[in-house]
């Protein structure tokens, strides 16, 4: 990879690294529809597991719907299809044949899952009714597509959940809050919660909150987006209960999506000129052994290289030998440009001397921390603690570049004079929510309004008065996006 | 559910229980398209994790290949196109614009990956390549749909292999049918290896070989297929390696295909008339703890049952306590239904007299052997004892009814005779391999020529004399198929 792309032209970089490391291969014969690589493909998966660990924890079940979803299922919500018509594929024929109904593939499940509500739930005893899905869903994108980021097949995962009145629901939102921030403390990722202007909440959702990550393109990228439905949809699908009294009332309504997204941001956010840096807690390869052979101490080697695995992976890690004929050096470059977190080196002197060289991939080559000489038989405990240390110091770094992503300004004036073409900043500034204001300061700057920045509690966190037109109001951000 | 429908309706007592016993919903609105609900999606992604182990020991690498084929890369394979063009979905449409390439949704996934594989594979040194993926799948049936057995969505696996040589092909024929064999051991499933005849192999290959069980219905049910393709579509989508000599060769490969129809033939082969019996290999519970709860006692029995739980999940069984309020007979009942192998049931007495009562789902309640009085300090032991006596009894069972399941005949005539329309065996008897005689056995007996029985080596199984024109032969199955 050529010295400093990930400086000079971090979408060149992106680009090269998610086929380089083995990631995906782009050259599909559909555009924007790419083929999960194995390694690709076991760190998403890794992924999955940690939001699966949290849905299981907080008591969803998972489910798997159907793909397809019937023009009159779609229709029901008008908001819903207003939102999405334009962005769904058509399944029109089957065989030879013309379908009577045309289906489409689903861009998300509401419309799937919420009739099967309205025959699930008929009393209170059913609820909350929360469950989850980690499928493929389709939007056919007209804008460039991008591995991850922007694609037309999305491995999607998404739960839905049904509450007897609004608190209940609104308590669940904290609920998918907590889950969210552990998921992305998983993936070393900071965000920034931040509440949707109207304009760009979820069709058909009373509001959106999303979490929000920035990229060294200058571009923030949305990682989560959890969703109050209110009884929007189950007015439309007739989803109701008997409560307490007899009495039939609609549910209420939330969802929280999260998408192949989370892997773009963890390639983009940890990255290097040298590859990729995976956190230690989805690394498809925690640590890598490479063995130092000479002829005559081959066996020897070999030999420490099995036992050392042996006991890597009973202590719990995953662990890959690389025992290629090729240079040591060749592997170094090939396992840190795949991110892997650790690596061992061990030769015929190590062994004598009862150790072996342990290297970081998080810490660049000429820190004096980023090879360390770790005694044998403190192996173990040392991987243990390093491994940590990586995670959290890849947190702390990443934190530290979105602080310093976000620049404030009290007019739009002021922030107009700074924002260029090539503006690698969030403008963090006031607004009063009025949609004319809002609109007023996405054109000028000629940024997105992400919307007003929440504390943990779901609650606007700063005062600010507007940047537009000086009445009281609350802190937002304003980014280029993906 | 009815007394003895088992026996009387299979075909109802099967609707009945998908639905019943939690294992999918199907009210959706497109017919033939199911909702996983999360029990029955729980026995599925156990049922996966043995292939995907099995996978990853045979050095398989799992990707995730994208499910829009366009109609270009579809046609490559004549056959191919010949045998699926009637039996896909069409996607024409994205958002309101007809796209310039109609794209299909993958019945299986030769078309989608060969394209690719000729750009992986360029040297000898590639080979083989080995993959494997667990994806939805479509086709579009006309037929009468049936949960797990005839679906319109499928959940599907399917392995792909490129090898040097033919020779180095069929040895992986060989590794994939020891894997089927420990698959199906696995789900405690006997099954009939058979090759197809030429008008019954996938669309394509040079041949094709299918494991095939039978179920109450009368019907057999195949469930797994293995393909040689020979160089057929290597031809067909350049797929060349270059040989130790220089020399340009086209690959050999193979595939293997199961899907969603290993659950429907756990259910119907092992299922009775109260219901599912769940190998324990797969039992999303393994064990269930009922409480026998009276007032003064509740305390002591609830207590004794969370420690209960606590030792078995250190053993490492998926245990599931039922502390609902309900009456234990009703509890009992819908485990059993469940197909729950294990039933643990214990009340203040059984605390006091140190054991427990520990009663099997494979059994008849009439049997002695179904329930056992089990001293608490041998519980975990005698639980791993009984859960391999009920896997293995179970497979037995199984095995008996399989063999049962098939007479021999010498001629055509004879068959004839003793075939009716509600025939509920297997006719073996011997085929010389024309088509004209396999046809003829077909039309008299309307039957589906399963195929010549293999034996674990690939090879026919035993010699027969062709029941149509009396010519030596190998000994085949014919059969009502789903």
């Amino acid at each position: 990879m050529e010295e400093n792309l990930y400086e000079t032209d971090f979408n060149i970089w992106y680009h090269q690294i998610v086929e380089e490391a083995g990631l995906c291969d782009k050259r599909y014969s559909i555009k924007g529809m790419n083929v999960w690589l194995p390694y690709g493909w076991r760190l998403m998966k890794n992924i999955d597991s940690i939001i699966r660990e949290e849905m299981e924890s907080t008591g969803h079940d998972e489910v798997s719907f159907p793909l397809m979803i019937s023009r009159t299922d779609f229709a029901k919500e008008a908001e819903h299809i207003k939102g999405f018509d334009a962005q769904v594929y058509w399944v029109t024929h089957g065989g030879l044949n013309e379908l009577d109904v045309p289906m489409l593939l689903r861009p998300t499940s509401e419309t799937a899952m919420y009739p099967l509500f309205a025959l699930w739930i008929r009393s209170h005893t059913d609820l909350p009714l929360k469950i989850y899905q980690i499928v493929n869903t389709f939007r056919y994108e007209t804008k460039m597509t991008r591995a991850f980021i922007r694609v037309r097949e999305i491995h999607f995962f998404e739960s839905h959940t049904a509450h007897t009145s609004y608190e209940d629901a609104e308590e669940h939102i904290m609920t998918n809050l907590g889950i969210a921030h552990r998921y992305c403390t998983e993936l070393a990722l900071p965000y920034i919660l931040i509440k949707r202007p109207d304009w760009d909440k979820f069709a058909g959702a009373d509001y959106t909150v999303g979490l929000d990550t920035f990229l060294p393109s200058g571009k923030s990228l949305q990682l989560a987006s959890i969703h109050q439905y209110r009884d929007n949809f189950s007015r439309a699908y007739d989803i109701k209960y008997e409560d307490e009294n007899g009495e039939h009332q609609y549910v209420h309504q939330t969802t929280y999506g999260m998408s192949e997204r989370s892997l773009g941001a963890v390639i983009g956010v940890h990255g290097d000129v040298r590859g990729l840096k995976i956190p230690p807690s989805v690394a498809p390869i925690q640590v890598v052994i490479v063995p130092i052979i000479q002829k005559k101490t081959k066996e020897l080697v070999e030999t420490e290289c099995a036992t050392l695995v042996e006991e890597l992976e009973a202590a719990g890690y995953r662990v890959k030998l690389d025992d290629r004929d090729l240079r040591p050096g060749n592997k170094y470059y090939h396992w840190e440009f795949r991110g892997v977190p650790l690596r061992i080196e061990i030769g015929p002197r190590d062994i004598e001397a009862g150790h072996v060289i342990l290297s970081r991939r998080d810490k660049d080559t000429d820190d004096p921390d980023a090879k360390a000489t770790v005694k044998r038989t403190d192996l173990v405990e040392t991987i243990a603690i390093t491994l940590t240390d990586i995670q959290d110091s890849l947190l702390s770094s990443a934190k530290e570049f979105l602080d310093a992503s976000m620049r404030t300004f009290k007019t739009i004036e002021k922030a107009s004079e700074a924002v260029d073409e090539d503006v690698d900043f969030m403008v963090r500034t006031g607004w009063c929510g009025a949609d004319y204001c809002g609109h007023d300061m996405e054109d000028t700057l000629d940024m997105t309004m992400l919307g007003t920045v929440m504390n943990t509690d779901n609650e606007p966190a700063e005062e600010m008065n507007c940047a537009s037109c000086g009445s009281p109001g609350h802190v937002v951000l304003l980014s280029k996006t993906y």
